[in-house]
């Protein structure tokens, strides 16, 4: 098992895993009810001076948990074969899993959620999602369809209620909406 | 449907159960790991004239929900065939769907969560069905019993954190530790 060291927390992670024992899709049934109440699907817009335009576009998938019950959180570092588990910020003793490389998101979240559907969160995660695949075909490497994305990134949990910045505020340190051409120039439109 | 008065919300709940059509047990596990995060099972001790020592012990399941989601509850209300969905008090838009009856509790919940496990929420809920069960024997109509059950509720959800009372503070209304003997009088220990 990955990365369980503590040996009192894998025996636990088994004993999860052996109720699920033959029943792979009952257990992956559980896990999407679970995220629909304690995961989240979001993509950040960090400044960054390493990307085209100066924003990184971040796509990141995660649940929740207080840490008396990191067993779960395991059982989907298990179930996804990657992620990390981590203590977050605050006062509160609370752990987050977390899956951020777009490998891990592409290769495992995906495929994961496009069978294990979602009712609540449903509308957020297609939204993840087309971004996710729009960034595959590199749209964001134009004005225009860095723009979209950050619409899309804005419209999702909460019309970006809670973010640091404004999408007027990101938009206003772009050039003007330009496409990239073949040759990889750009052309005002 | 029980109860679903609003057509919008019908169809989408309706939509929800076309997307498990053939699946119900699939959508049982999905509900678990849902309830596994947003669901609650306690058992409130509240001051009343009508019982037996001037308290009632009121096991609740519950499940909440933002009110833009009542879809996921009006689902659970579909499965258990029971229960109610209303607004809880205070200034955030959330609902809450309610099963407290004993009937619905006996009937629904406890051989629902018996079959489909929970992990997170596992423990409190044996604490929750060994007090169902031995409030079904009666047991709460001895002093010894009452109190026993008293504590078993209190070890539940963050030992009693949150309460009106300390289990100190009932116990000081009761009479002294008795049983009751066949003829339905009290012997003192």
């Amino acid at each position: 098992m990955l990365a369980i060291t503590n040996c009192k927390m894998e025996k636990e992670v088994q004993k999860i895993l052996a109720q699920f024992k033959g029943k792979q899709k009952s257990l992956n049934y559980y896990l999407a009810g679970f995220v629909d109440g304690e995961g989240s699907f979001s993509v950040a817009i960090i400044k960054t001076d390493m990307q085209k335009f100066g924003w990184a576009i971040n796509p990141c998938f995660q649940v929740y948990q207080h840490e008396k019950h990191r067993e779960i959180l395991e059982v989907f570092k298990f179930v996804f074969q990657t992620g990390t588990i981590y203590r977050k910020s605050g006062i509160h003793p609370v752990l987050n899993y977390s899956i951020n490389s777009m490998r891990g998101i592409t290769e495992k979240v995906i495929p994961f959620f496009d069978k294990y559907p979602l009712i609540v969160k449903g509308e957020t995660y297609q939204k993840f999602r087309e971004i996710v695949f729009a960034m595959q075909r590199k749209e964001h490497s134009t004005i225009g369809g860095f723009k979209r994305l950050v619409d899309i990134a804005y419209a999702m949990n909460q019309q970006g209620k809670g973010r640091r910045r404004t999408r007027e505020e990101i938009f206003s340190t772009l050039p003007e909406l330009s496409t990239r051409l073949p040759d990889g120039q750009a052309s005002k439109h």
